[in-house]
């Protein structure tokens, strides 16, 4: 095993070895562009360091000490050797870029000894103390964890004491002298002297990036980004290059693109006679990298055509970070720059355009996740200058909202109508959903990224802040206390769903805009991607902007959310109250016409495109009042004595609901629920066709099935129900009848159930609650822990479960295929409109995914990546 | 397509299509015996006949009635011939025998004409009017739907009139006018003639018998045996022997050996001058069929060498029917004969003597389930004879059982000190296991055969009774009411927990004895069987029963149940409610010598046989109590405000707990608990080993596993405990850890975990729940309407559903086999002592089942019939 790497020795497609940056140093390298001479300590030496508990084993040791000699004969120079000293960087560098993550340690090798030598030599003294100054800070710190602020501190007073302001301005002789305050606080802290040997420099410092791998920042950003923490970070030990050398020195950072427009020109910038952690820090404000070429015009002109070579290089637009050391350029790193959503646009077009790639390198270059910015608000950038967030919940649905606040979604009805609202509330429920619909956004106490106001807010493209721990309501009193400041109702509020920020009072907002690429790449997605892409809509405004964002159909329509309307909640509470078949027909009775009409509308706007339509889902007591006050009015309403009412109510109560009665489980036990509906989809789609000439494309959905026997009843009952209909209506209408795959059983059995299914959705949601035993609304306690202690990789609700969830997704395909080799199947659950996901069902064979509107451009591209990635 | 078949055309081995009696009447013609001449038509028949919505297709019309020019070319005889009529016996036969279930038709093809050409030739015009009464009453009663009470009424007043007695009293003519009056009944009430063509007659005979498969009590007898719907039955015609044309003429039963006790001497009855119906309908009392050998020798002699004959044929006791006509025997059936337990026994181990069969053919003879009348009392038959039940439940764990009722397991144990006490509760739970063990018997309003009071029952060998709908209790007032019935606490009750029949006052019972042949029977089984068999034991008390019955280790100890004793409930409940760490390790440093000390027991009790030991399973909720006045009652203990108790309480309530904060999640959130576990179980091992010498095999058992993650953490866990420990102790004790599977994800990801556990153990019971999502507690709602309208053929919580969470055990054990080839797996959910899923685990591989100790030797017989089965 092979644990190091010098930069010769590499290249770019030692990624995962080497980390991106040791991959594209070492690329660099091999292209002969100027870079520092040095070597790359590998991940799997970071993986072993962890095995062997946190140690590192004799032979990985060896053979950095083994590269450290070699680069001593390369460089010309010595660890310690006064007469040429060797200086070097140790710098992390992962798989993907982590910036800021890890830790990072300057001037290595320096001591007493060689300081004193350096001082001499360069005749630079002041630069040779300022090198001892920053490593024993950076090695206090990152190392042996002592304080940042005690040496910050320290600096502060060196300055005071010599008058000056910033670092650049204090002497040599300022320097030396905090170099010794530097050493007494090192000694005192750690009963020891600050080390001399740079070799136990060098293995202390690679320790310490290793380690940093598991700091709590690393894991917060991994977490968030789906890195696996498995993969470990590599170690880059490079000869010093220095940018404070004096006025002909500098370093910086730049793009060989405008990352915020995509404008084709270098942008970024640039700091004289300073090392790169004085860019990060702020103090001094950095030159544009414009004025470089003022200054020293052959460098600027020397970095441009290193700059245009790596972007052709690379076909992509590089993020690079360079030294001038006495007018010399060196490169310190490149990789493919992050950029705006607008900006991956138009470089993904202009590229295009240029030649530079393909199509398909192009959609590759492009993160899905980044497109939520072209669609939704954001706040003016200017007026987010100014703002702080006063708390922070989950980032649950994306955009940003300024409202009045309101904590019922009657208010908030009647409030929308006056001006912009927020609905405020613990959390959100069916009947809250009208005023969801009328806010601007939705922010809730409790709950998660799964939890009803985010899964709605998703699908209505509202924007929600969800589970904001420090936010309490206060109902009654009309106001809400957040961060210790208190807030009535009416004031404003704004918040950001793609970040999870609270803010008091107004942000102002922009309004979403799709640049004029979008439309261009969306047409390359389309050309490309072989999954189908339909959207969770279960109203026609829904339907509608689902169509506009690109969407092929319906591949979900949730009927239990029509019944919440004020005008049929009152019926379906007969409905489900009813002691007896007679009058739980009479209740349908009435809900028969609005159904219909909810389904015209739909089929209208859908004009011929699929339309799948799942039957009733959720247990009845979701529809019923729980608490006394409001079950006493119901009981007038209904003319039923209220402890009666109370016994119903209670008899229908569960353990265990998710596993309880509800989906086809209802209408098994009560076949007049199903009828009423297949016979609302049947003539609706028949008056529609009627209507528009266009055949209506209706596929009925059961939900809930885990065995042959539940669908096989469920068909006779639907075809009984819609044949008949449809023999009388004289159209000729074909529809489908198909099952959700959302239960264990139904995917080990689906073999079976497709002898009765015309078509498969896999509903992962519930999937992933039964697959791992686990209530999405109880493991907020649980789950969270799980992310921290590393037991579980991602949020399953979030990215789709390959090693188990996904293997019944896999099992349900194979089965269903074997007994109906042409069967169509598709996805519904939140996980449709999640890239990683949706390249998962891509390559298990599915047909299509379905996610919620404001989703389909993300999916559309992320559907055209997988099969560029797999074909 | 053949769908009818000669009897000489068959055989025994065609059971599956022409159902047991078609075979075995084929069987008999090819040995050679009397059987009278007849044709079967197939169980495809019958299930076309359902396909077809209800009708005969005209293939099958046309091959029945080839199937008769045949049969009457065989006789001599034809349908309708005054000359020489033919007439014909209609009997079903399914491919198991279901007594009784479906309707039979004797005597068809008579007709106005028939009758008086009979009367006419046979010189006996009584037998001739008495065949036609006969078969008017029996086609208007099945084919016609007539109520069969009218007919009786007829009878008796034609009886009366004659002033007799008894139906063989009755002269030609009184008969003759009865035919008169049954014709005009049937006449009036369908408004039509009585078919006089007898191949009408005979279509609509095979028609009724058909659609009996489908009749309420056919039905209620296969969910009982677990009898597929979709088998179908056979139909048999016959010519007609007739054993009512005089003294010289009789039908009976009999069987080879005496199916009570097993003694091997002819054992039967039998009427003289009388047809089938009538020994069944009990108004003439059957003399035994020794009076034969009396009265006729000859023919006895003839049908004791047939019997003899068929017991060689069959290698088993045949239960026969016959039926005598003027002298001449003739065999209308054979089959193998059911028998007591005791009998099963005596017989299998008799007929390996005789040389008549191999153990595993005698093995073969004796089912499982039979085993448990041996094991358990039972009421005194003479007594039972006298007992009407007041009211049914569900047969929920066997026995019977006769005490004084009380309400609460506090008064259980204490009276039970005193008498026989029956234990009367609306559902138990956990804190009623003292009292349970205390009682007799266990009697439940609610609840199912796998709700607590029916585990916990089967787990002690106790006699319940559970889900009695008809039973109110009256807690508070002290009585209960049942059936109109008050029954005071105190007065004494009998439940019979095999049949769920329920008793008020004494029934007497007789206990449970072993015949002399069991321990023969079982020892035969070990020889055979490749499973092992362990028992699920959580004390010293259960794992004594369950060596006594042959367990060769404990596969599942549940920790949990230690925690309700009196003296830890309050311990245990502190731990919960600690609202910090230490507290709660405070409150686990008490339960810890009391854990150890329960481990000791068991440990001790099965000197060196494997003991698996799973961790704490349930949520923390389920310790605490619920309601305002307990909960009153424990703040003052515990010296928290009530409020707070409450909102901790409250805080611990989930939505869907099956799915929520439980198992191996529990120790990831609060690691101590496991810890604590661990120690004890540990230690005692080790003080056990050092005390006996002989080292303890200790399994630590991880249950709601769902990843690698969590049994990688609870792996590591455990053994930073133990093997501390372990060292200190200079004992040398091997340990092993394992996981549950019974999360699907588990199953489906078992290769991954089995990377970390050294173990499995399939839990069926909640694997169940999570593949069906089928919450166990909530399933009382629509699961026996998924069993009434045949959706699934089987409770899946009773018998393994081989189709869906079969599967998953299946892939579950290859997956982990891949991993680890050596692994030992196991099941310890109910299933493991359930028969048919026996079988299927040893199909599917596993090492051993694990069951409740009373079933051990029931499952010790299945495991060695699955290998007599299967290899």
């Amino acid at each position: 095993m092979k644990y190091v790497y010098r930069f010769s020795e590499g290249n770019a497609n030692m990624r995962e070895l080497l980390g991106g940056k040791g991959a594209n140093l070492a690329e660099m390298t091999g292209l002969g562009l100027p870079v520092p001479e040095g070597f790359t300590i590998t991940t799997e030496a970071c993986t072993r360091y962890y095995d062997d508990g946190r140690e590192l084993a004799p032979d990985i040791l060896e053979e950095i000490m083994a590269n450290v000699s070699q680069l001593e004969a390369q460089t010309g120079k010595k660890f310690g050797d006064p007469a040429a000293p060797l200086l070097v960087s140790v710098r992390s560098g992962a798989r993907v870029s982590m910036p800021g993550m890890m830790d990072t340690i300057l001037n290595l090798g320096i001591n007493d000894q060689v300081a004193e030598a350096l001082a001499e030599q360069s005749g630079n003294p002041r630069w040779a103390y300022d090198n001892y100054r920053r490593f024993i800070q950076m090695y206090g710190d990152v190392v042996m964890e002592l304080s940042h602020d005690r040496f910050e501190e320290m600096l502060a007073g060196v300055r005071e004491k010599a008058g000056v302001k910033l670092d650049s301005e204090l002497s040599a002789e300022n320097l030396k002298e905090l170099v010794g305050l530097y050493k007494d606080y090192y000694e005192e802290s750690l009963g020891q002297k600050f080390p001399q040997e740079p070799r136990e420099q060098l293995v202390n410092a690679v320790k310490a990036v290793f380690r940093s791998w598991d700091n709590d920042r690393a894991n917060a950003y991994r977490r968030m980004y789906s890195i696996p923490y498995s993969w470990g970070t590599a170690v880059n030990v490079q000869r010093m290059a220095f940018g404070n050398m004096g006025n002909d020195s500098g370093t910086g950072v730049a793009f060989t693109r405008d990352p915020a427009t995509g404008e084709a020109k270098l942008y970024g910038e640039f700091l004289i006679n300073a090392q790169g952690e004085d860019v990060v820090a702020g103090i001094r404000t950095p030159e544009s990298i414009d004025k470089l070429a003022e200054i020293m015009p052959d460098v600027y002109e020397k970095f441009a055509d290193v700059a245009h070579r790596l972007e052709q290089h690379y076909k992509d637009m590089q993020d690079m970070e360079f030294t001038i050391e006495r007018g010399q350029l060196f490169m310190l790193q490149t990789r493919n720059g992050k950029r705006s959503a607008q900006a991956a646009m138009k470089i993904a077009v202009d590229m295009v355009e240029e030649g530079l790639c393909t199509k398909e390198e192009a959609l590759m270059k492009i993160e899905p996740q980044q497109l939520d910015a072209l669609l939704h608000p954001s706040f003016d950038p200017e007026a987010l200058k100014a703002a702080t967030p006063v708390a922070k919940g989950l980032p649950a649905s994306p955009g940003a909202a300024c409202g009045a606040v309101y904590f019922t979604a009657k208010k908030a009805i009647d409030q929308g109508k006056i001006g912009p609202v927020l609905l405020v509330r613990n959390e959100t429920s069916a009947e809250d959903v009208e005023g969801m619909n009328a806010a601007e956004g939705i922010l809730t106490a409790h709950g998660g990224r799964t939890s009803h106001a985010a899964v709605v807010a998703r699908q209505i493209g509202s924007c929600c802040v969800a589970g904001c721990g420090d936010l309490r309501i206060f109902e009654n009193e009309h106001y809400l206390r957040i961060g210790g400041t208190i807030v009535r109702e009416g004031e404003f509020m704004s918040i950001d769903g793609s970040t999870g920020n609270v803010y008091i009072g107004k942000v102002p907002t922009i309004p979403a805009k799709m640049a004029g690429q979008f439309a261009t790449v969306m047409g390359w997605a389309d050309e490309i991607r072989r999954l189908g892409v339909r959207a969770n809509a279960d109203t026609p405004s829904d339907a509608k902007t689902a169509l506009d964002y690109g969407a092929e159909g319906i591949g979900l329509c949730r009927t239990e959310h029509m019944f919440f309307d004020p005008d049929r909640i009152f019926i379906m509470r007969q409905m489900i109250v009813a002691q007896d078949e007679e009058r739980r027909r009479q209740a349908l009775d009435k809900l028969l016409p609005m159904q219909r009409g909810d389904f015209e509308g739909l089929f209208r706007v859908m004009t011929g495109k699929p339309v799948t339509i799942r039957l009733l889902d959720p247990p009845l007591h979701e529809f019923l009042p729980t608490e006394d006050p409001e079950l006493k009015v119901l009981s007038e309403q209904m003319d039923i004595p209220f402890e009666e009412l109370k016994s119903i109510v209670r008899a229908l109560h569960e353990v265990n609901p998710m596993m309880g009665l509800r989906g086809c489980r209802l209408p098994i036990l009560y076949p007049e629920i199903a009828q009423m509906q297949t016979q609302a989809i049947i003539e609706a789609a028949i008056n529609v066709t009627k209507e528009t000439g266009v055949t209506v494309e209706a596929e009925i959905m059961v939900p809930l099935v885990s065995s042959k026997g539940e669908i096989a009843y469920m068909r006779k009952l639907i075809k009984e129900t819609a044949d008949p209909i449809i023999a009388a209506s004289g159209v000729e209408l074909p529809y489908k009848i198909g099952t959700m795959i959302e239960i264990p059983r139904a995917a080990m059995s689906a073999d079976r159930i497709a002898e009765e299914a015309e078509f498969f959705s896999f509903g992962t949601n519930d999937l992933t609650q039964m697959s791992f035993g686990l209530s999405r609304d109880d493991a907020g306690r649980f789950l969270p822990v799980y992310l921290n202690k590393k037991i579980l990789e991602h949020d399953p609700f979030e990215r789709i479960d390959e090693m188990g969830t996904g293997r019944l997704v896999e099992e349900g395909v194979r089965l269903g295929h074997q007994t109906r080799p042409d069967m169509h199947m598709g996805i519904c659950g939140e996980h449709g409109g999640e890239p990683n996901s949706i390249d998962f069902f891509h390559r298990v064979g599915l047909d299509y995914v379905s996610c919620s509107p404001y989703r389909v451009p993300i999916a559309r591209l992320a559907a055209a990546q997988a099969m560029i990635k797999n074909g």
